[in-house]
């Protein structure tokens, strides 16, 4: 019996993952975090999405990842880009390491020890905790942290493009399910509809979504 | 203007690391985190101590640890070695790693990026994320989560015995102010005083705390 638990936000990629770790294990646990995000459409989304397709899901609560600071995506700043980091303001330092932590913890407790995310170090818009070396460095600080060397962090999409892993989420068949269910927007819109799915459709998170759907597909 | 951030629970370790920081740094931080544990008092002395010593101080909720998975520390079980881990079940999986990435996202925020912890890898009961091979690997992971090579996590007591950390308070010149002030009992007893301080006198952390003082001071 394999396991793995997904960390799941309700968005593309996340569930492109959830659907390419329900083909390569036998039991699959979604794992959602509510830290005050303002895109909080996103938990609804992945509610929905776990109960359609029957999977086991959790959210756990981190709002200390909304007091240790304001960024864009806690709080209502315009999104752009830092003048003292020059990374983008949507930034919130140490949350995927906060994230995969408290899956690996979770994990800990109930025998599971795969862990899939969906970061991505080629449209990782800056952000330092999408890159591969990070994840190489975490997985085997957790694996000294819980002293369980099983402990492995499965990344599908690290060197895909936008474009690629809509492709993929082709070949996992779960194209049209993904345009119709899942969440990206920044914004949090969803009102209005495009061929690519929901969203504003001029946020940094929505362009990019575009953009390699347009690439994938060749129309728009 | 050196700067530091001690990860403070108000017990007696980090409150020797809170004296330590305040004699190697120009300024201290201390940062508490609120994650449901049953010693909640430990919070009320954080509190309690910062105000008499003047020092800024944060409290950081992280109801996560809590809802990951019933333990000794969060919920009413008695507190013994756990079957399945031959740990103590007062092991909140992934708890420091959470408390260091906090710590250090706000420390990002604030242009603070010493950490000073008192963790200790001689005394540690089994945790493993007390140990120095799980420090230096996460100071490593968390540099490369916030692509911020200045991160490094300070450990003071790492190589002490608890009659050596009583030893280090003395030549701090904190030994009455601990002894009076911090809190240590699992069980959130404070009603009863004792030459080494409060507490039921009888838990894994009082009994430790003790052998201490008696190895230390030579009395009890």
């Amino acid at each position: 019996m394999k396991k793995a638990i997904v960390l799941f936000s309700g968005g593309q990629d996340s569930t492109t993952c959830l659907f390419w770790a329900l083909k390569h294990f036998d039991e699959v646990i979604a794992i959602s975090f509510d830290y005050g995000q303002r895109h909080s459409v996103e938990l609804k989304q992945a509610k929905k999405i776990t109960q359609i397709l029957e999977i086991e899901h959790h959210i756990l609560s981190a709002p200390a990842l909304n007091e240790i600071g304001k960024t864009a995506l806690t709080d209502n700043q315009e999104i752009k880009n830092s003048e003292k980091t020059q990374l983008p303001n949507t930034f919130v330092p140490g949350r995927n390491l906060i994230f995969l932590s408290l899956a690996a913890g979770w994990g800990y407790l109930n025998d599971v020890f795969n862990i899939v995310t969906g970061v991505c170090q080629t449209d990782y818009s800056g952000y330092p905790d999408c890159r591969y070396t990070f994840i190489q460095s975490a997985e085997m600080t957790l694996q000294l942290a819980l002293d369980q060397p099983k402990i492995k962090i499965h990344t599908p999409l690290m060197f895909l493009n936008k474009a690629q892993i809509w492709k993929v989420s082709q070949d996992l068949g779960a194209l049209d399910f993904i345009i119709e269910n899942t969440h990206t927007c920044y914004k949090g819109e969803r009102s209005q509809k495009h061929v690519w799915g929901y969203g504003c459709g001029t946020c940094p998170a929505c362009e990019l979504r575009k953009k390699g759907f347009e690439e994938a597909f060749g129309y728009l």
